[in-house]
């Protein structure tokens, strides 16, 4: 299908993306998600054919990382530079900045010319989203004073309950390797736990995936050790979720068991929600002593489910051998990068150059998500750019 | 007014801002002063209409930060970005570039295709100001013997004389706050010092405000526990300042007293003069030792004037019991940041979000100090952008 | 000459630059370099008549600095910003990343939409180049499986081999100094070893020049204490170029000697090659005690040639007692920014001007490199540039 024809379709999509933040997928309608999709697919076409989709002459886009990332911080910069915005980094580093009354401050000193801030936030259970919410409430006020000439969107870059960015890109991926998101409807998807030889990973991607992809259909089988549970609410709303699309939920214990005649298989560490909940007790009294114990207790447990690994044998017992595999990156490949670990070198190196394509969808859905907030009609915008028609390489 | 009348009258102003570093708000005239609040007025008016600003298509904005800072990079940033030019930092961290024969070399090194910069260098008592000359006298050099195509302007972004972008965006705060510069003629400001429990605050901000309010007529008390001086030669020129505008100036050991009648209230902490002397000394030969024992006696010293808070009580022997509160940011408010502080959390609140509205002038105040160093006739460009009519956002 | 006619002389020059990686001089053909010291011309040319050269409209240029670094660090930036790409570092600081499958999916990871990436990786002996190699290898796998949009070029700012960037700003300053590239047939260069207080200083300088300047019939005295060889490789490729360019090459183990007659003498120290590679040997196994041994030997052996300074006396028997200085900055200057260096203090200031001029070529390298790469015919996109005559700065 040509440019000019997607977008005229994706006109028709009535979403209500306009100056609201995204923060959670389950917080945005199926039409809000399905605009995003064929937004970042149009812009993602429109970057391959060379049209320059810059609608910021200037603008800010501010990133607030509060944990470590390769991948989505590119994937935030490209993001902005593709649509015009420079990139500002605040690095909170030894600046103590606490939550509470700073919170508000600091959310309008760095926004006096800022369109976007996105946010990383994903250490403290209980936290991270909340904090995003603070830092919204803040600029709702500066901007209801006038201090602020706009209200900034805030982008949602993982936080301790969903990863958004991460989720809706793996759904994009999804979309693409079937053919439509109506295919997607009784597919088969297993979100398993896998072993790491580390510790303390968040609950975000597992939650995300499980909370999303129950929108849209899919039977989703959540596969963990016994004790390796997510946050129960967001269980809540996944079964809740699969009864409307027309999808099942299914817990299993095994993940030999949970992979047969599956589809789709995203083997990935977490740590199990009531160790994130001591854990963030810990951190938050800067307990050394009892971080240290908790890490080895953790390790030792985890240590029983080295079995967890995705290999051969269990891709062998999937749909056709052949389940997509699917990772958030960086995996832990067995052999490769570290001993033992969540997939084996052979099973990655199958799916290896898929979990890049998987991973260069997220650009775009993060423009999609400005996009989405900035303009009332992303429709219109969209035909405004393939009119103008300027190269973004060359004269 | 509408923006085109307003950069008609601006254009008569007469300034000497054209390629000249921006310091010292003292050796610019009134004009130049004058000029800067009306160009930063007319670029938020700009930005606030959605048109673009951008005079530069490409270009870099150097920042060199030699001490923390979240709201002056934030604008200084967004300043750059306001006019098209890319932030560029320059990290000293541990690259030990030292005075003399290096700034001399550095200063040239970053500037090959830079516009500006800007530059932080407010901890050393009789060196912040010092070195950004010797960066300026080698950026004359640089261009004088044509190995630099322009000579970047330099912009004062704190040093330990004066903080010219904070005091210019708080004058634009009273001018605005009062309706116009004329009504700041008599009106009485109080800057005080103020109680915090740390120790080492530059001086540049009571310094900075005394020097440039005193040149607009208004009634200047400065008011600090005795042994909390500010540097004697700005009291000196603070004193001229005032008999030349028309107002007075003096200094005061009470704040309770000070306050009385006051218009506008700046409480604030510094460390005292000769106290900075002490620790740029030992700052200098790394006397670990003897600093941990300076911030010590520093500190007990402070703790003898905790009654130095700004507070209801205070705030009522003002005129109207409504004096303007300013700050710089961040406040250490008692009970919300620190136990005791400057200010009470109830008068802070109070003018909370006016503390905002002044702090989102100083993007505009350095974007307005770029655009007078940069040309000739500032009005003639802001024409041009109003002529040309580029949506910031937006096709 | 005009600039449409340089651009025209330019455009007869027949390269073979077209999505090709710049990763060492002698990879690439004459007519290439030469290309590339007339585009930069041409581009230093247009940023000093107030032209803008941007011919993105938006776009990435990926930075990983594995080692210090601020000239280069701001040429790559200058240079990026010139023809209108955004930087975005790649900060590898604690993530470890480590060769094989992690470099595949990172190169991968920070180039889904980037147009180049820079590389400086020096501190390894036999890893640099081979890493740059390594993610142009994945990066080439990621275009191929249709995972990238477009083949970012990767420029080498500096490996364990060459220091192309340099080594080609050099060139064109030693053009610019004496004329054209013809008439440095049969001048003198000495490429010396000098003293600095301290060790571990990359090859890639004195390896790169003398590979390079070999090529245009130079005669090359390599100057060096004996035991401080390069890389034997490099010294064999660069005797091969005297041969074909019509220049000589010869080794030295005295400085006064080798500077006799010389027309331009580059002192510059650097570790022994043969310690280098003790030095990777130790730094992969991170051998603390290994290094320090090391590092003590080695400077006790560079004290013993102190007199390796370039100084008045040495200067005296160059030719006209006036050769040409070089240095790719920072100079160990003795009594300046070191006790005892490689070049005396009144030598450094009489050419001290010169080498800043030397310094200033580097932005319009870099972006001619990029330009090389990114467009096949360098000429017509030039000559778009001009006609379309945007202004850099003002409206």
């Amino acid at each position: 299908m040509n440019l000019r024809k997607r977008i005229e379709e994706s006109g028709r999509i009535k979403s209500d993306l306009f100056q609201k933040d995204f923060l959670l997928t389950w917080e945005k309608s199926e039409k809000d998600l399905r605009l995003i999709l064929e937004v970042a697919g149009i812009l993602k076409e429109m970057r391959e054919q060379n049209i320059s989709s810059k609608v910021f002459d200037s603008g800010l886009a501010v990133s607030v990382f509060r944990d470590k990332s390769t991948r989505t911080r590119f994937s935030y910069a490209s993001a902005a530079n593709l649509l015009g915005l420079a990139v500002q980094d605040m690095d909170e580093q030894k600046s103590q900045i606490a939550h509470g009354e700073t919170v508000r401050e600091t959310a309008n000193m760095i926004s006096f010319l800022s369109d976007f801030i996105g946010i990383r936030d994903d250490i403290f259970l209980g936290e991270g989203n909340k904090y995003m919410r603070e830092v919204g409430q803040a600029l709702d006020e500066g901007y209801e004073k006038g201090v602020l000439p706009s209200r900034p969107g805030i982008v949602n870059l993982q936080c301790d309950m969903d990863h958004p960015t991460q989720s809706m890109a793996d759904l994009l991926h999804l979309k693409n390797h079937f053919g439509s998101l109506d295919k997607l409807q009784g597919k088969k998807i297993v979100m398993s736990w896998a072993y790491s030889p580390s510790y303390g990973k968040p609950l975000s991607v597992p939650q995300g995936i499980i909370a999303l992809m129950s929108r849209f259909g899919m039977n989703i089988e959540l596969a963990y050790p016994e004790g390796y549970g997510l946050i129960p609410e967001i269980i809540e709303l996944t079964k809740i979720n699969t009864i409307k699309s027309g999808g099942t939920f299914s817990v299993s214990h095994s993940m030999e068991e949970s992979v047969i005649d599956a589809d789709i298989v995203y083997p990935k560490s977490w740590a199990p929600y009531h160790i994130m909940q001591q854990r963030t007790k810990l951190l938050k009294t800067a307990d050394k002593n009892g971080l240290a114990e908790l890490e080895k207790t953790c390790l030792t447990q985890n240590a029983h489910f080295k079995h967890w690994e995705y290999n051969n044998q269990k891709m062998r017992l999937t749909k056709n051998q052949d389940a997509l595999y699917m990772h958030c990156m960086p995996a832990d490949i067995s052999g490769v990068s570290c001993k033992e670990g969540e997939v084996s070198a052979d099973v990655f190196e199958k799916y290896r150059i898929l979990t890049y394509r998987e991973a260069g969808y997220k650009p775009y859905i993060i423009a999609a998500m400005m996009l989405g907030n900035m303009f009332e009609d992303p429709g219109k915008i969209l035909t405004g750019i393939l009119n103008r028609n300027i190269k973004r390489v060359g004269i």
